[in-house]
């Protein structure tokens, strides 16, 4: 079994860190003021099991009951109770190609069987009956909304159409969706058999501190609930969420700010000739021009200290991925792909 | 399937909290301090995948090598990833009766055939042929040491008759150990199948970081590190618990002082006639004299608003299990206690 393979978190000096999509901007002070406020005797403490409280903010916020909302050590932690939860050993787990790689990782642990489903050349899902069919007999199906590494919105009436023809649970994974248009929460509330999974990771700053959380049918929420560690969010995790959460304007605007960023990064890069999905995240997903390959573009930018995230993976090894920074970071990233496609032109004539 | 049931933590104001096994004292202010200066914009990055440094500490202290210390979001996910790695769906699981509830319920979720040992009058495992024979075919054995509810210290050659007759892995859960005169850290040093759990949650105040890490040899610890979640402990828990390591002293002396309590309350309540089993963790496991029934114990103290734990099950139903608090704590549990004995025996007169 291969396990899981995180990007790297090296401890380099002076690097321009873009390839595990965190946030370039830090918590608020707000949230970090609470986090301060909080370092006491009273860690000696298990935290809220239930992490009522921060459930509660997240109800409210977004519309859902108590009983519809859990809390897990990052979005991770939710997908791989959803495996627990819904999908036994032997029993079908469908994904789609490419997305998150860690989906095919969670069910090899749990000895489940792997039903892989290609999304189109646009790295759409096309709900067509020969799709329909490989998802018969499917226990829990992965869509990762928006798509991760390409970074595209994915066509709602398709995954309404997975949703309504399959006996499953249908799991929306939103880790990205703060930096996109829409959501797919009204479906986890109109349909039975659907969960949204969210992470505090990425556009609440705070990867660091490990919170993500589900919503759906209490019935689902339920059985999630029933397989999750009972302390699995620590005292500090819980309160740092729900202070984030009351300083909801400064995430808004670090949002906006990065899909401005995101935005004119993919014009800049269009413009040096790359191909560049329209991305809905806070990362893009580009292919470099000929003559330079996406591994060498990656490794140049890691040689002049600037890391970006590049897989040797069928479909996906002609492009790098490259999570979105502050002004300044991308300004640099974009100087030094400049140079680093025309020294390879200069070199191939 | 039956949920697991953590004791309550709930938000009184003035109640005595005996029912959890938490550390009366708080964390050292040392650690505090590390903690406080760590809460800064960096918590917007993921933590250490493999939490190097921490791991590099516990070797250090304990005399392990890196490749073998795996940590965990508490000792729980330990527990919970032993399960996932060594022992699946219908194959066989064995633990201890009476021992820590959650072992029955890590094996239901995962689908295992429990197996359950039953622990002699004493608490004790007796590993004579008959045990032996249930442990036939079994992939993974759960044995606390120190054992709860009972706080007593298993004799270790009975242990190592298990770690050398089964061909299984044997998981030693040492959560309260440093409450103890001795440890198994070496039978996970000597033999290829133990592994060693221990938590930052006792002896170290740090239930609300939820640390926990595991010992043993290299190629169960990597198995343990393929199913664990990448970032399974945030950036503060990981920081919190070097620091933690850093303080050795303040939190030997606090174990000290827990140990010197508890032999003191243990004498307290065996003058009072009750029976109380000795002890080597942070809790005492004490049955009252007639004619008060445990159940009318506990529920007399939670009305005083001192709160214990009591079971409804087999064999431990006329007990209740005392956490140590302070000794201020400890001199109001035994007076309430004292008061609640002389008042049943008026009644029953």
């Amino acid at each position: 079994m291969a396990a899981y393979v995180p990007g790297e978190q090296p401890k380099v000096a002076g690097l321009i860190k873009l390839n595990t999509n965190e946030n370039p901007y830090p918590p608020s002070p707000k949230a970090l003021e609470a986090l301060r406020a909080a370092i006491d005797g009273k860690l000696r403490l298990y935290p809220d099991p239930s992490a009522g409280a921060l459930r509660q903010k997240l109800g409210k916020i977004y519309g859902f009951e108590l009983d519809q909302i859990v809390i897990g050590n990052g979005c991770d932690d939710i997908l791989n109770l959803c495996v627990r939860a819904f999908c036994g050993e032997c029993e079908k787990l469908a994904y789609f190609s490419p997305s998150y790689s860690l989906y095919p990782v969670l069910a090899s642990i749990q000895g489940a069987t792997q039903v892989e489903l290609t999304l189109d050349d646009d790295f759409q899902i096309k709900a067509h009956p020969p799709l329909l069919a490989k998802l018969d007999g499917v226990k829990l199906v992965f869509i990762t909304q928006p798509n991760a590494p390409s970074g595209v919105w994915l066509q709602r009436v398709e995954i309404q159409r997975v949703i309504k023809e399959i006996d499953a649970v249908v799991v929306i994974d939103e880790a990205y969706v703060d930096f996109a248009v829409d959501n797919c929460l009204d479906l986890a509330r109109e349909y039975d058999n659907v969960i949204v999974a969210r992470s505090f990771s990425k556009s609440f700053s705070f990867a660091g501190m490990r919170v993500g959380w589900a919503a759906g049918p209490s019935e689902l929420i339920g059985a999630l609930d029933k397989v999750k560690d009972s302390y699995n969010v620590s005292r500090l995790s819980q309160l740092g969420a729900e202070a984030t959460l009351d300083d909801w304007d400064y995430y808004q605007q670090n949002a906006k700010k990065i899909c401005a960023t995101r935005d004119r990064v993919t014009m800049a890069l269009v413009k040096l000739g790359f191909f560049v999905y329209p991305s809905q995240t806070n990362f893009v997903f580009a292919r470099p021009p000929a003559p330079v390959a996406a591994k060498q573009w990656f490794e140049a930018l890691r040689e002049r200290n600037i890391l970006v995230r590049w897989w040797d993976a069928d479909r996906i090894r002609d492009f790098a991925r490259i999570s979105i920074g502050t002004d300044e970071e991308m300004e640099k990233f974009l100087g030094q792909t400049t140079v680093i496609l025309s020294e390879a032109k200069n070199l191939s004539r």
